[in-house]
């Protein structure tokens, strides 16, 4: 998998991909990721990639001509399966979105700043729009790792033991169990009888029904599906 | 605001506050981030902060003694509000819960990561639990930026423009309307004649409109409160 980030703030999206899980699957050449400063393809002698907005109002737009000329240049290399905008408004981001993008070859990220990109960039270059959730940020960056994250993780080999992803919260429309490791009793809490028992069947079915409840009792949205 | 981080992978935290507008509001003392490496809190030679789960299973857990030494020490220094444990099951996160967050004094965020915490810090240190959205990342340091970001640009000075957070997407309980910026015509794609008509009132109604049509056709639940 390739990944192309387009932003006016490279420096935010570094450290990232230079840690944990996503250094490594870049290491293992397992997932390519490539962030590209959209000042880079300013027109203009300024480095300008942002202008006052038509009809007045606070806050700056991103210019289409720069973002054209970004995306023109990576779609004459290859071809990608998404052009996605960072929005607010885009479609809520979930675990079933991670899972389809973890399947795809090359993705193109473009990360809206400030007030966002003018909506020419959307009508005419963008083919699918996502928020990472119902708040705002200062910019796209963080959402853009964030679906980064949760994708590449996804991709086989990336995680240490493979079956790990699959018992993460979500994977089966449940809540993950309640989890425990040494000591079996700190400051008189003691870890429940039954995860010490060594009976994996009664463990099953305590950790399943724990999911259940912690579903119902938290989430009991994701039950009604 | 003081704002104290724990982590396993303090140098996926770095460059978030490095950059942008979370750089500018630490350099003008707007909000204090400290950001702690659990490892340092080890009770052991090998650094050791995550174990074995009890009853088996794949993924590590984080131990509660290092969490307990390092959260007791802060909690030794000054009051905090919340404790916050960032967790893919926990009060999925919003708007509101930005703005509620903006007006404390001192948060602890505690980072998750491998499988999670032991249920025994959630059960008798966590105040608050928060997810940034249903999927699962590598770990909670991704969502403790985020919900830095979304807090801290709403600290009042930390947006060059105070009237800019206001007009963004949730805050009326509407998506943004469209906006463009120059040039007015691009490939022969044309900005809105109203937006260029210099007429305020019909450019406030026509911008209500739209962000009404646009809330409507993709996210009508944002209507239905």
């Amino acid at each position: 998998m390739r990944i192309d980030i387009i932003t006016v703030v490279p420096d935010l999206l570094r450290s990232p991909f230079e840690a944990s899980i996503l250094k490594r699957a870049i290491e293992a050449k397992l997932v390519e990721v490539h962030i590209h400063n959209l000042r880079d393809y300013s027109t203009n002698n300024y480095k300008q990639i942002d202008d006052y907005q038509f009809g007045g109002g606070a806050g700056m737009v991103m210019m289409v001509e720069p973002i054209d000329k970004c995306i023109t240049e990576l779609k004459g290399q290859r071809d990608y399966d998404e052009i996605i905008y960072m929005t607010p408004d885009g479609k809520t981001f979930d675990q079933g979105i991670a899972n389809e993008l973890s399947l795809k070859e090359n993705l193109i990220i473009l990360c809206g700043h400030y007030k966002g990109v003018d909506q020419r960039v959307r009508d005419h270059f963008i083919t699918r729009e996502i928020s990472i959730g119902d708040f705002v940020l200062s910019g796209g960056e963080l959402g853009a790792a964030v679906l980064c994250d949760a994708v590449i993780r996804l991709i086989p080999g990336v995680l240490g033991n493979e079956t790990s992803a699959l018992t993460d919260s979500f994977q089966d429309g449940l809540l993950a169990p309640p989890i425990y490791t040494r000591p079996s009793e700190y400051k008189g809490w003691k870890v429940p009888d039954v995860l010490l028992s060594g009976h994996t069947a009664k463990i099953e079915a305590w950790r399943e029904e724990q999911a259940y409840e912690r579903t119902k009792k938290l989430r009991p949205d994701l039950l009604e599906d």
